[in-house]
């Protein structure tokens, strides 16, 4: 089979390679690829800054925003061919730390976790690939345009859930979010935050493109320029950052309501050096009861939650997240960014 | 009455002054002051940059860290005369907010609060004071020497509370937290911690004076040095920051253990600039799960917490904790630090 692999630590090694095709074993699935999207982290490892071929591999298969179409499924295993599929990205280790012991892998303790597509086993930018029926998640049949989403998607799903858990330990009844960066994650963040009933607002330096018209049609207030501007006279009770842009971070962590919460899910990069007010930002934290924190990845149950989210949502706004899809032997030229990307995809399906 | 007053917003305004005795009304009980203790608030209140009278006058009493013998309690009040008995500090506004109007005013989102002896509202650091039942705590008549340690307690009652709920957001069971700052503050959040069974840690700059003693009575370890050298090779679950100084506060952010948590206590003045990393302190927060938050103030629930903890505490260790008493005449000598302070308590019992 054709996939999309990588030398991790190797500049522009990302080819399109043939590579043997998987061989499911008990409790697995076998499932045909049919779109894989493309993210920041990917990008990361093709520029060589990240990522882990498996034990003993040289190249690892990229991927981890996965679509399938399950093509063998053993029996019993609530599966049939035929079924729209998405494999779950992370894995905890065989002794597994504590709270990855419980499912929470996407709260591991120990790091010693791995990761289809970026740490340690093969990704799902293949023509076909195997997944456990354990960490296989259906999606409604209906999503096949969109169930490529399904992966940021669940980023989002537990970014809510730590936001709505971690505001219930006092009073919380949030009104206003704001998001930074209407890219896939930040417009997944607005489009959930409107489905609990919340004002949104969605910040970007874009004036063009698809973006303001998809928080438009969302429902949501689309902003340019600085945080400050965009929470004038009515800050947020939530802020969902989404670009990891330092001073975003920074904006984001003095400008919500009192007790506010602002949940950081863009992976920066280090040695991004600025100056700050320690003594203000520390201040105003303190005297509101500010919380920051960081999400990352998702469990099964947050899997579960963007399947639904998903599959409530309007249809044709999502497909329009997905602004750009080449063919998987054009798949270096997703990683070339174009004016007006939002989500990029990769088509892995056999004509 | 004698007291302790000052003009907010004048600089050397603090003087022992007659005001006029206080005439409590229905609901309220007339209580004789025994002791005030004196914290980085009342300093910053002294120093002309914080504070405001009540409205129509021109001083205000100071002082908030109560401890008072009741003298007169209206029948029935659960109070009668010769309990030992604290105020709480903050009142809600009488139009409150959402989460005042449950009971919850130490997370006011509007700011509209009023606080004894900071904003707007006397004080507790006179020879007589008055306080209404709803606001007054009974504490073991056991405490009197150390009773004044309840509202720093009560600080710290609120942040282990909301650190053990937002902890359980997902699966949390610390071992080990870090303190920075062995001021009250910090060495009640030991006193905490170690109560909790966790392995405590405590960081501070002094190696002489009654500190390092202190916590290594209480089963911690003592650390001098940075924060990475505090917690090397064993990473802390949680920290609690209680100093306020910037360069700690974003330290605490970086070295916590994956999922860690980092609680904010100390209040700094704004315009400490330093330079930070911004895209690593993100990027930490963001792939271990991290989370920051500030806590001040505290309600009804964490000043029953404090004083069961106090009563449940080691009396002689507390003790220890106040290193200084003056009296009221001499109240000013307070307002000096000295070498080996920790807390400085002035008494108000009339001889």
């Amino acid at each position: 089979m054709r996939a999309l692999t990588v030398t991790p630590g190797e500049q522009d090694s990302l080819l399109v390679t043939d590579m043997p095709d998987p061989v499911p074993g008990a409790g697995e699935l076998l499932v045909e690829g049919l779109a894989l999207g493309i993210c920041g982290t990917d990008r990361e490892i093709v520029a060589s800054a990240y990522g882990f071929a498996p034990p003993g591999e040289k190249r690892l298969i990229l991927g981890h925003e996965s679509l399938g179409r399950v093509r063998q499924a053993p029996a019993g295993s609530g599966f049939v061919p035929g079924d729209l599929v998405v494999g779950v990205v992370r894995r905890p280790d065989p002794v597994p730390c504590q709270a990855c012991a419980r499912g929470e892998f996407d709260m591991c303790r120990n790091g010693r976790y791995t990761e289809h597509g970026i740490k340690e086993i093969h990704g799902f930018g293949s023509e076909l690939w195997k997944v456990e029926v354990d960490y296989a998640v259906k999606l409604d049949p209906g999503l096949e345009a969109v169930g490529v989403l399904m992966e940021p998607a669940t980023v989002l799903a537990k970014a809510w859930e730590h936001i709505m858990r971690i505001g219930a330990r006092a009073w919380f009844e949030p009104r206003r979010v704001l998001i930074t960066g209407a890219g896939p994650i930040g417009l997944l963040g607005a489009m959930m935050g409107k489905a609990r009933g919340l004002e949104v607002h969605v910040l970007d330096l874009a004036t063009e493109g698809p973006k303001p018209r998809l928080v438009h049609d969302l429902g949501g207030v689309y902003h340019t320029g600085s945080v400050g501007e965009a929470v004038e006279g009515c800050r947020p009770d939530i802020i969902i950052e989404a670009t990891g842009v330092g001073r975003l971070v920074f904006d984001a962590m003095e400008n919500t309501a009192a007790a506010g919460i602002v949940c950081l899910t863009g992976v920066s990069t280090a040695g991004r050096h600025m100056e700050v007010d320690a003594g203000s930002i520390n201040r105003d934290i303190v005297l509101e009861n500010d919380v920051i924190f960081g999400s990352v990845n998702a469990n099964l149950r947050h899997y579960e939650i963007a399947a639904a989210a998903l599959a409530e949502a309007d249809r044709s706004w999502l497909e329009r997240l997905i602004t750009r899809r080449v063919p998987l032997e054009r798949a270096l030229e997703a990683f070339h960014p174009e004016p007006g990307d939002v989500k990029v995809v990769v088509d892995l399906g056999r004509e």
